[in-house]
């Protein structure tokens, strides 16, 4: 074991767009980010689950750049511990082995002796207590320099996902590890179906433990051009004279201004996951046969797996009203979704677009995000509700030269002190009290009454009281988009 | 032929509710005022069809009190001839027995000499020609003291209609007409079958032609019970010694009151259809086999008989994306509906609502809406979007204490001189200019401008302009429903 689990980092890797569960996964709102199965959301699990294992300061998010800020307004309900939580931010997501390279040469900076944990932000384990005893044993085998990974006894054969295959006349020597024969990529059925009945096959999680030092090591060996550009980019953030402490920032906070040089060099960075540039090459794996229950949901089907169903097998969430159907999977939100006699389909309801397929067909959705973002839609990028760490706001309508939002405030939170260029704004209140700043003058909005925001004003919108406060905002000129914003001040750092 | 085409009354149906067209009928808004096939809605098809060959003042349409306003709103884009339609307001729907001979009641008093063509408001007949030519051939049986039905000759072994059964032995002597021999009930599979290879079966169109005088006379044979009420209700409605002449109102708007006495005696009446309580126990009865295409639209199953399809057999409306399905129908508004690998499935979205099924599971869609009546919800009542003569509105959302329109008025069309009781409305207008009366003050509001109605004001909306108006109206009160509005003055006799 290390010294102490301050010396333990958990690495949460949370770039991943998900438009496999698209409808309900956006471009700002990816799978990691939704609440599809258990009591909150799946990026939210993963922190909970590591939370108190390492303290908080020891755990680091990896994201890009553009959702970095989305994933941190994300984190507000986890509390106080949320700001403790590190940011790495990618200048472009450039799949898992750049990824977990730049988070470990941010880590040796504060900790050279560090073990690192790293986990997908998007996968389900319901049972908390059986990963982390799992963790202690994989963290002793990181101790040795091992690579050590996670593998799940397969109870079907699957094809959605990559295999480890393990040598197991070594099993007896190994205090529970096993030793690591070969990574295989996600298999077709047939050979599933053999991997099933064969045993010495796993599922590979995707959750890796080892030593900081190691893993870099393993880096310069078997992937030298990301090892020599890490180098590059470690030379461009610290100073080289005092290692564990970077040139003009707080270490922790290095990752957060993409700077134009090593972001040219990370983005010229060749795409490559750390399990085929890595894991399949390094003769120093040993494996985890885990104890715990684990999907990473890689579908809409994938839900069958984790999710507890009704009678008839049917999933059956929100506004739904069902006639004898199957086998299915029906997620609604509030507006209705009436099904009858549905047999292992999947429909997926939500404000602004629908999904219906058969299950054996949900990987095609993948298509559909293609098609929209080819056609220049928004059906694939934004929810209709965006939520912010001040409340949230629904576009209720938008028509040619306006746009009607509901906005709503949490008790005393403000929106930033701003104003837009090309749009004027009635607000009506309709829940609560609106304190309002307009330029010079500040004033309250009763429910019921209403004001205006003329076009180029200083503005700001704040809820004084003790509930929330709504407002419906209605939003005139020439261009109503989301980026006609100037702001002054605001509570978020924006 | 009767003396002139003056003497033929086309009588029109549309008291039906159709639910098997939901979510995209309602209660509000049944299938016979749906757009489903064709370049209008099927009342106005039906209306269209038969306007020229016989005048429009002699097109009477038999609804029930609930319904007629709502038609005779939706009749306006028929221009002014919609203005001479006659209605006939049942004071509940008894089917179509007591309906023809409500309708046979009124017509007598203009015209004791005249041929009643009787139709469904809600079936699709593309070749109007045809239509019309078999229509003259059955006028000629009417006129001979027959009672004449429209068989149409199968296509497939259908059980969703009614059968008619014809003596082929009689086929030469009547001029193109063929004698019935018995009306057969929707058979099961196997019936239908053996009905199409026998040939002497033709469907049942729902389409009658009679004298008003032989209707009234089988009614009193075959119904007497009916008979003898419809005679009390004559007795209340029209005085007897000026049969053409009705008591104190001009006869076509005899029955758009309903009388407190009648309507008693009406809505006490057993509901029976015409084709039980008369056509199958009648022995004069001739069929002309129709030489057009017909459809009753019984179903969402039904378009595939009527609407042409994509080559891999699908019917796809609105926005929507859809993947390898495969004879399936999909109708979408403004939202998205992405499908993929359907194969003979239904999906219609509508704004509030949406119904995903397998085709021949459709007909279950009566006990979605059966369950959303009896839970007291709203998604078989009314749209989202409620179409009027003078515009249309849209609710956008409805919370506690407020409710947001859209409202958008046509050039020149002005709302009610109204008041409301518990809530206030503000109105900020995104396009057009309103003319507004508030008490007794007038003035404009411009586009991006607000006006603001308090609670209890006598209050009127105007579009004085050329183009439409449209205003996003925020309502707050702790009564938010249609009902509460008193009216003054309206230009459309509310």
């Amino acid at each position: 074991m290390p010294q102490s689990l301050t010396d333990v980092y958990a690495i949460i890797l949370a770039g991943g767009s998900g438009t496999r569960f698209w409808p309900l996964s956006r471009e700002t709102c990816p799978k990691q980010m939704l609440q599809i199965v258990g009591e909150d959301t799946l990026l939210r699990q993963t922190i909970k689950r590591i939370n108190g294992f390492v303290p908080p300061e020891n755990i680091w998010i990896v994201t890009t750049e553009d959702k970095a800020q989305d994933i941190k307004f994300h984190l507000e309900p986890l509390g106080p511990m949320a700001k403790e939580i590190q940011f790495i931010r990618e200048p472009i997501g450039r799949n898992t082995a750049p990824a977990i390279g730049l988070a470990a040469l941010h880590i040796m900076h504060v900790s050279p002796e560090s073990i690192m944990v790293v986990m997908p932000s998007d996968h389900v384990i319901p049972d908390t207590e059986k990963f982390l005893s799992d963790l202690r044993l994989a963290i002793q085998g990181a101790e040795e320099d091992y690579l050590v990974t996670f593998g799940i006894k397969p109870s079907q054969p699957e094809t959605g996902y990559g295999y480890v295959k393990v040598d197991n006349s070594s099993r007896m020597e190994l205090n529970g590890f096993l030793k690591v024969d070969c990574f295989f990529e996600k298999p077709d059925l047939q050979t599933a179906i053999s991997y099933l009945s064969d045993g010495s096959y796993f599922w590979n999680s995707g959750i890796f433990v080892w030593k900081t030092s190691q893993i870099l090591s393993e880096i310069r060996n078997h992937l030298p051009a990301l090892y020599q550009t890490l180098k590059k980019i470690e030379s461009l953030l610290f100073t080289t004279e005092k290692p564990s402490i970077p040139q003009s920032l707080p270490v922790r906070e290095a990752g957060a201004i993409p700077n134009p040089q090593w972001s040219m060099l990370y983005t010229n960075l060749e795409s490559i996951s750390i399990d085929y540039g890595v894991m399949e090459r390094s003769q120093n794996v040993l494996m985890v046969p885990a104890t715990f229950q684990w999907s990473d949901l890689g579908s809409w089907a994938a839900l069958d797996e984790i999710v507890k169903k009704d009678d008839a097998g049917n999933i059956l969430r929100g506004n739904t009203i069902d006639i004898g159907s199957q086998n299915s999977i029906v997620f609604s939100g509030e507006r209705l979704v009436a099904t009858i006699g549905l047999k292992d389909m999947v429909v997926v309801d939500t404000p602004d677009a629908t999904l219906v397929t058969p299950k054996n067909q949900v990987q095609e959705v993948r298509r559909i995000v293609e098609v929209l973002r080819q056609s220049g839609r928004e059906e694939h990028l934004i929810h209709k509700t965006v939520e912010r760490p001040w409340g949230s706001y629904t576009v209720l309508e938008k028509g040619q030269g306006y746009k009607i939002k509901r906005v709503v405030l949490k008790p005393k939170a403000r929106l930033s002190l701003q104003l837009h260029k090309r749009r004027s704004e009635h607000w009506v209140v309709v829940a609560g009290t609106a304190k309002v700043t307009k330029e010079n003058e500040t004033y309250l909005v009763h429910t019921n009454e209403s004001t205006y925001i003329p076009i180029n004003t200083k503005h700001r919108l704040e809820n004084p009281g003790e509930i929330p406060l709504q407002i419906i905002e209605v939003q005139n000129g020439d261009y109503v988009e989301e980026d006609d914003i100037v702001r002054f001040s605001d509570d978020y750092g924006r």
